[in-house]
């Protein structure tokens, strides 16, 4: 099978879906005929705006992992496919980050650039998320591929890294240094303990993806960072406890006087609820969306129902949708789901490496 | 294939295994002829002691949601199988659970009552577990039963039910009150809060699953109950907190003043780490034997390592393995396992309905 006619099948998927769920929008026939005739002439084809903005809203929708799905079609899509240069994906990023944040008002976003073409390949995004630390164990490899690079920074606790962007597989990645006003970051303090604001903890407002691909109708995106608002245990109980991570736990028994001396005092699982509260806490403090993950779950729940009478089956991964805290006195805990679909499209994928 | 075929299939498999095992204690292709002749004869065969010492041990190893199986060659397996009236069944469950029990020191332990033969099913024990609360919403069918078949008892919290056996599909199962010397119990107390015993809550102190088949090299034992010890958050996280079972993390939350108006508060949370933390003291106070999930995700681990070491898989659910409480916090969580297998063999079996 050639990469055409592989390029075409997965179009004519794509555009019969696209045509069901808009009745009378399209004539599906047409418009593949149209795409036909595009990619036997450039060997690839250009997705409307329309087909871009729910093909981006329906791989959230896919996303099996994501418990946040219940809002998929309120992603807000910018359509940047016309920018391939780093220095301009870079400042594109920064605005994602700004119009993400909206002053704390966390929304929902995804900024599509330039989608790979048959041999040339489009540029990429360095690193797992746009707005990492650098002394996360998570991004030193970022870390480091910043200081080769000639970042200076790198000393401080919670220090914003760079933006890594690299725009040919042979090139250099180039760094940029986010602009203070994308970044909103929130410290955190406890609602019940005034010192455990001595902790120096906080984490950034805006979780925004940046190293999957997006896949719609063949077309491959592999810069089109996306964001939602955090769920608290992804920060109170992962970014921030993991041993091979933050690895606070310890820092936070200790504040608390917890007897950290036998597992049987359950002193992590007491830290843990402490840490998980103070970012609830503090996201609301400075008036950033957050969800906690009981909320989440029964949102996930009004989601599949909502899904299902619409006809269609919600693909779910209970390992990653069953919250890292508290999993049964979750709603999500006690069921089960449509198993996840591999093969399902539009979709986020991972990469093995940025050019793999 | 013929029902006979199927079964030789099966036992070739088990002495194979069993003899790959055990080298030199048994010559495999000796005892097959052997098996061969007797379900030539006789339709079925019967095992030998060691046989189905190793078949129930390995039945353990090959629980793919058990977490416990570190021990799984200390089990001890009382070999019961001449006993098929529900009498002698009911008289043995009461024996096995005073051995499990032990004082307290709670002892891994099988009773292998008779198997099924062909066209003459062995009798089944109904209902979960061997011990099992009146009020628990889980046990309402067998509570119902029992009050059918003339059992007086159901009006006070946390009353032991008795045992259902029924000898047939035919017959209507007998009713067996547990002796008060067979089932130990355990008052919740919390280790900093006196008034947490007003709350009335207690637990017996031996699982033992009775509802599940062993199967060994073709044959089914039907009435074969198990126990290990509790892991702390079987009782604090699932039974006393689901809301569709005692569901108590409201009148907790209540006794700890915690404000259950919000989400946000994590009130949940806390009141499970209360929950699970009086469970634990209790039955340590009462020197009952109980593991809390962090150091029994530990010996999970080890137990992966030396089966690794002994050139075998650990099939291993995922979903079942990972603690209700805190999973992120526990060593179990941050890692792949080898895929259950439902045609390993032996195992413990799932019946739809007790007869099928
Ligand atoms: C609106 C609020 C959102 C919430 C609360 C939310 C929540 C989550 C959570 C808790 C996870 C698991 C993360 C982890 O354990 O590492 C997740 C994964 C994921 N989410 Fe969402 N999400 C949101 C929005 C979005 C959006 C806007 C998209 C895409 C347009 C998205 C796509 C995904 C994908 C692809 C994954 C899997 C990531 C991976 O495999 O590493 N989510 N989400
Ligand atoms: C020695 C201490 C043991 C511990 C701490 C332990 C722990 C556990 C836990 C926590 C579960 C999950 C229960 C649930 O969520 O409902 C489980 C399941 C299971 N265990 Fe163990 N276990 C132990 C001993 C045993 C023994 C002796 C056997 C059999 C000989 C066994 C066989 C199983 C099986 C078959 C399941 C799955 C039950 C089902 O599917 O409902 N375990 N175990």
């Amino acid at each position: 099978e050639s990469e055409q006619a592989r390029l075409l099948k997965a179009a004519e998927t794509f555009v019969r879906d696209y045509a069901r769920e808009h009745a009378g929008a399209v004539d599906p026939d047409a418009r593949l005929r149209e795409i036909a005739d595009e990619v036997a002439a450039k060997g690839t084809y250009a997705h409307t705006p329309e087909e871009l903005t729910y093909g981006a809203q329906v791989a959230w929708r896919n996303s099996a992992r994501c418990i946040g799905r219940l809002y998929w079609n309120n992603l807000m899509v910018r359509d940047l496919r016309h920018l391939a240069h780093p220095d301009d994906i870079a400042r594109e990023c920064f605005e994602h980050l700004r119009l993400a944040t909206n002053g704390g008002r966390i929304r929902p976003v995804i900024s599509v650039f330039a989608p790979d073409a048959p041999g040339r390949p489009a540029a990429r995004i360095l690193g797992e998320q746009l707005v990492r630390y650098a002394d996360d164990p998570r991004s030193a490899e970022r870390r480091a591929r910043a200081q080769e690079l000639g970042w200076k920074g790198g000393e401080e606790p919670f220090e914003v890294l760079p933006l890594l962007i690299q725009a040919t597989p042979e090139s250099d990645p180039e760094f940029y240094e986010l602009p203070e006003d994308a970044v909103l970051e929130v410290p955190l303090t406890h609602p019940h303990r005034p010192d455990f604001a001595a902790l120096g903890l906080r984490w950034y407002a805006v979780p925004a993806v940046a190293d999957m691909t997006l896949e719609i109708g063949g077309i491959s995106y592999p810069a089109a960072p996306f964001n939602g608002w955090y769920m608290g245990t992804e920060i109170g109980s992962r970014n921030l406890a993991d041993a091979d991570r933050y690895d606070q736990l310890p820092a936070v028994a200790q504040l608390f006087g917890l007897d950290a001396s036998d597992e049987r005092t359950l002193w992590r699982d007491r830290a843990l609820v402490e840490l998980n509260l103070a970012v609830l806490h503090s996201f609301a403090r400075v008036g950033v969306t957050i969800a906690d993950h009981h909320t989440e779950s029964t949102r996930f729940l009004a989601h599949i129902e909502r899904e299902n009478r619409h006809g269609r089956a919600v693909p779910t991964d209970w390992t990653w949708i069953v919250p890292p805290l508290s999993g049964a006195a979750t709603a999500v805990f006690h069921r089960y789901y449509d198993p996840p679909d591999p093969l399902a499209r539009p979709a986020f994928l991972y990469r093995p490496t940025p050019w793999a």
